[in-house]
């Protein structure tokens, strides 16, 4: 009688045990997936940290706009930079901020969206502590395109992510 | 022995149940999140089928853009119409299709782009059997807005998404 019950116990931690481990493998194997595609690894001087490039369009110069998906890892993000013809970000993953010179920098998370008016001064990024996606149409670019300015500093960062 | 084979077999049977069962649960009630608000009900004679549009911007009308998140049901579609400034898709959820006429109708699915030139008649809306939502951009909308012309008819409709 009594092994039986220290069987019946066994198994009844087997159970718990095999169904928590589904369950935990589920939860670590959870990934968010992108909505549209990452593209390609980023080399430019106009970013700091890693940060991919899926450029999408247009294909049609005369539409006067160019946009494209970019993803940031934590703590990356664009120079200071402005648009002429202004610009358009629909965030679609993650946690990042968006800056506007003087201004406070301002949270930004999935389904959030920006709208940059022309020539305001900027820069927009990851978090410290999670991946940021969003798609990023600039518009009227027969007026011309971005105008890339300075890094933003580790310290400037720091100040806006942590206000 | 023989008896505690059953017992052990029994138990064998439970731990492999109540493991697909936590399972299945999990993957009844999985439900896919939209990525932007999902906006109002539409109300408008120049869709067909249950819409909702959640309008965005822009609030500077110097950007020359309209754009918000329009959620299709499962048929339900915009009526033929075209853009005098073009527009862009950014397909976030779901399957659906997009058609230029006098061409077969592409099918769409979370994560495609469509660029869509200036004066083009199109429609966009659901596949039959799923709900669609997507960005909408309208560009150069200094050009004008967009231009409606009839519904797309249930033959039409059924013509392009079954071809």
């Amino acid at each position: 009688m009594k092994r039986r019950i220290k069987i019946s116990l066994l198994f009844f931690v087997i159970v718990i045990a095999a169904c928590n481990t589904q369950e935990n493998t589920s939860e670590t194997s959870k990934q968010v997936e992108s909505v549209f595609p990452k593209g390609k690894l980023l080399d430019s001087p106009n970013f700091t940290g890693t940060v991919w490039l899926q450029m999408m369009g247009a294909q049609d110069s005369t539409l006067y706009a160019r946009f494209g998906n970019v993803t940031f890892e934590a703590k990356a993000r664009t120079n200071w930079h402005s648009h002429p013809g202004g610009q358009v970000l629909f965030i679609t993953e993650g946690k990042g901020f968006y800056q506007a010179k003087g201004q406070p920098a301002r949270a930004l998370q999935k389904g959030d969206v920006v709208e940059i008016p022309r020539n305001v001064v900027h820069w927009h990024g990851a978090a410290d502590d999670s991946e940021f996606a969003h798609i990023a149409i600039s518009l009227n670019s027969d007026e011309g395109g971005a105008v890339w300015i300075e890094p933003v500093s580790d310290e400037e960062y720091e100040q806006a992510v942590n206000k």
